[in-house]
């Protein structure tokens, strides 16, 4: 059966752009800067079924997105202190991995950010501040 | 200054071995088939922070340790249906990765384990069965 997105990451997030084949989104969630990582792979619930080399692009990846989300400075975003990265998935099993950036004034701190309380949508600069964001990103990655 | 392990992290978790300067520990948590993973790093907070090679072999040893989570059956434990994996570190700042094992019936699902209740120590069988299991992984984990 080929890739198809689950339909509750479809909703909960937006697609900003791919890159081989991982689609990189942010969530829709005004609350946290937030990117989720989903390789488009069918089938594939745990990092361990991943290939080895998706598996390591995907941490590259995280590792370069949470880099951009801590140091760079964004309208109305409080200073990152810390990223958590996680791939969770108790609840959808599509594999996922959440990219988050934290400070001590978020709505969940110091708790983790799943499952608490609902999501602010974003609106239409905030959106556009986030896509921006992924795209400096992702500029300065495929340049390293 | 040189790496000296948080006091949290060391009264929450237990020494297990290491590989190649990163502990492995099992967290001191009846609830839960859970392994910590720190880097003998001073000073590193985030994922970013590591060198790159150090990142790829955290990622290998996670996603080996969660494969051996999952496919391990354990006396006590029902089988693992999903395996969690991340860096938080919203409150202990020093880098440590978690994988923990999860079931329908653990005490969390399906919320995340952070910050949920208290850790029901490990009893001393239990405690060597956590040691012979990481043991297992570590042995596959060289092997390969």
């Amino acid at each position: 059966m080929p890739f198809s997105l689950d339909n509750r990451l479809e909703a909960d997030s937006l697609f900003v752009t791919s890159y081989d084949d991982i689609q990189i989104r942010v969530m829709n969630d005004a609350r946290y800067v937030w990117v989720l990582l989903v390789p488009e792979i069918a089938n594939v619930t745990e990092l361990h079924d991943l290939p080895a080399q998706k598996q390591q692009l995907l941490m590259q990846l995280a590792a370069s997105i949470g880099a951009g989300i801590k140091t760079t400075p964004m309208p109305h975003v409080p200073a990152i202190a810390k990223i958590n990265t996680a791939l969770i998935g108790n609840i959808v099993n599509q594999l996922h991995l959440h990219i988050v950036g934290r400070h001590p004034d978020d709505a969940a701190w110091p708790a983790p950010v799943w499952g608490m309380g609902s999501a602010i949508k974003l609106d239409e600069d905030t959106i556009n501040q986030r896509r921006q964001l992924v795209h400096k990103i992702m500029d300065m990655f495929q340049e390293n």
